[in-house]
């Protein structure tokens, strides 16, 4: 099934959405408006602002304008924080084209991504629900030190665990994802099981998501993902695939691997080969997918708590697309 | 007079402010407190949260928690901005230390800094008044815009005009200076007149202090001042002592010096040492202190409409501080 399929029922809300955030990225300043636009008319699934228009839709709410502010809200709060990954990251492309700290630098790019998190924070703001605010504020805090726990694996100021990389993942994706499709039930003012069923739902999608995001590095077709793969390894982020296969590598294997991993230069292309057919050997992109399989299980589970309708359909399939998706 | 004698009449709840702070940027990720704990603990004069007590003291509320939250918050906004301001311009001090950027690097702290933006939401949004968030969140949409502003003018992306550089000041620093007093009078659920009064006290005393700021840059003893000044110059900053200078030179200085400050390389010392004494000759300092008077004037004029009382008579003495100060 496409991702544009499971939307297509959410479609003129959507569109909706595309126009508020067209509307607030606008700025005195042409240069903000003309970045920010270059990221956000770029494409890009908009996967956070469908969860928010699907579970509000399925909780009920269908129309009115909160739906579309806070799901405009969201998209941007994300954008605001991939301009700062690409900074830190030092990222060539995002989406398929040149990342914009390539085409502007990094000292608009940090800036403009400031202004989206003050503009989502401004569209939250609209829907005029405290309750709102402190959901996305919270996420937003969970994001910043998701990517901060990443930077401290890098540079091994921590030991690194099964555990360790799913704390990373939970903070840096889920929580925004979960943030999602809580605000879309709370928007819906549905009873409080209804919420948190919405939430464990976006939660599990969350780390799904991340999960195959992080094995795609590992096996994607380029042009297909949008990024370059193997980037994952260049910055010896340790990420599940790798973290596998080296856990079901003998012990000597996993010794060079380690070492490789641990030297002071930065890997060269003879090392990321092997390191990589090391992933492909031991299974490791096999066995992250099949855990994002067991992510998804469980949150279509918790969706048994919404009452039947063709949105909880949607996100009952948008579960499984998270976790088929090949790019 | 000296600042903390300004700030004496609210010591107590500074240091409450204090504590919130400590408690508000403590992270399940050690190395994200530590390096906001560096910043935030490396002294800093915390004019923002003084602002916040004596104008919601000034209208009758000198107690309750809400003060003090709000007061921690908008000094984590301040201070989240600060650290992304020291990646942007690739600072080497702050407050007299080694600046973050270079303890830890880019990637940590452009990721603190926004870990301590969202601090500072979740802090505000605990005051419980939409009001108040609406007020934080336009400051801080505003405030990228102005670094986004300064940047097109270091690119020469737009004519510099003298209503150019106020407009820069008005969004970067005034913004969140009235932020800081209109919030403080929010809180106290004063009259309209009053709240309007104190923030337009805060928007001039905002630009004042950024006009001396800009001053202090040209004139300031370097370890007085915390940061290296001719900084902006090198940056090739046009702040207002600079323009007023090139605005009263005769026209074959002029022409000269805007050469200088348009070619492609970055300019040796002895073309910094050049324009320096170009701007002490024509008294581009002398110009913008005086500047800054003129809106302190206006600032006190404001404070008219608010009763007589001892947090009033601070606020007084805090603007004519502002335009005073040495460092």
């Amino acid at each position: 099934m496409e991702f544009s399929d499971i939307i297509e029922i959410i479609h003129p809300s959507l569109a909706e959405t595309e126009r508020k955030i067209d509307e607030f990225i606008k700025s005195d300043v042409p240069l903000v408006y003309e970045i920010a636009k270059y990221l956000l008319g770029g494409g890009g699934k908009r996967i956070r602002p469908s969860l928010v228009l699907l579970s509000s839709a399925a909780c009920g709410l269908t129309d009115g304008e909160n739906r579309i502010a806070a799901a405009a809200g969201i998209e941007l709060f994300h954008a605001g924080t991939l301009f700062h990954d690409d900074v830190v990251d030092q990222a060539e492309f995002r989406r398929g084209n040149a990342s914009s700290n390539i085409v502007w630098g990094n000292k608009p790019t940090v800036l403009v991504g400031d202004f989206m998190l003050a503009r989502g924070l401004e569209l939250i703001y609209s829907c005029g629900s405290l309750e709102l605010l402190r959901v996305v504020s919270r996420a937003s805090s969970r994001l910043a030190e998701g990517h901060v726990l990443e930077i401290m694996s890098e540079r091994k100021m921590i030991e690194i665990s099964e555990d360790f990389c799913f704390s990373v993942i939970d903070h840096k994706t889920a929580a925004l994802i979960e943030c999602s499709t809580e605000t879309g039930a709370l928007l819906a003012n549905t009873s409080n099981g209804a919420v948190r069923a919405l939430s464990h739902y976006g939660h599990n999608i969350g780390i799904a998501f991340q999960l195959i995001d992080d094995a795609l590095d590992y096996c994607s077709e380029e042009n297909k993902f949008g990024k370059k793969t193997g980037q994952d390894l260049a910055e010896r982020k340790m990420t599940l695939p790798l973290y596998y296969s080296i856990e079901n590598a003998p012990e000597g294997v996993k010794r060079k691997v380690i070492e490789t991993l641990d030297k002071e230069d930065d890997l060269d292309s003879s090392e990321i080969a092997e390191i990589s057919q090391l992933v492909a050997h031991y299974r490791g992109v096999d066995l992250t997918r099949k855990r994002a399989k067991e992510f998804v299980v469980e949150a279509k589970k918790s969706l048994d708590e919404i009452p039947q309708n063709d949105y909880k359909e949607s996100l009952g399939r948008l579960a499984d697309y998270v976790a088929e998706r090949n790019f």
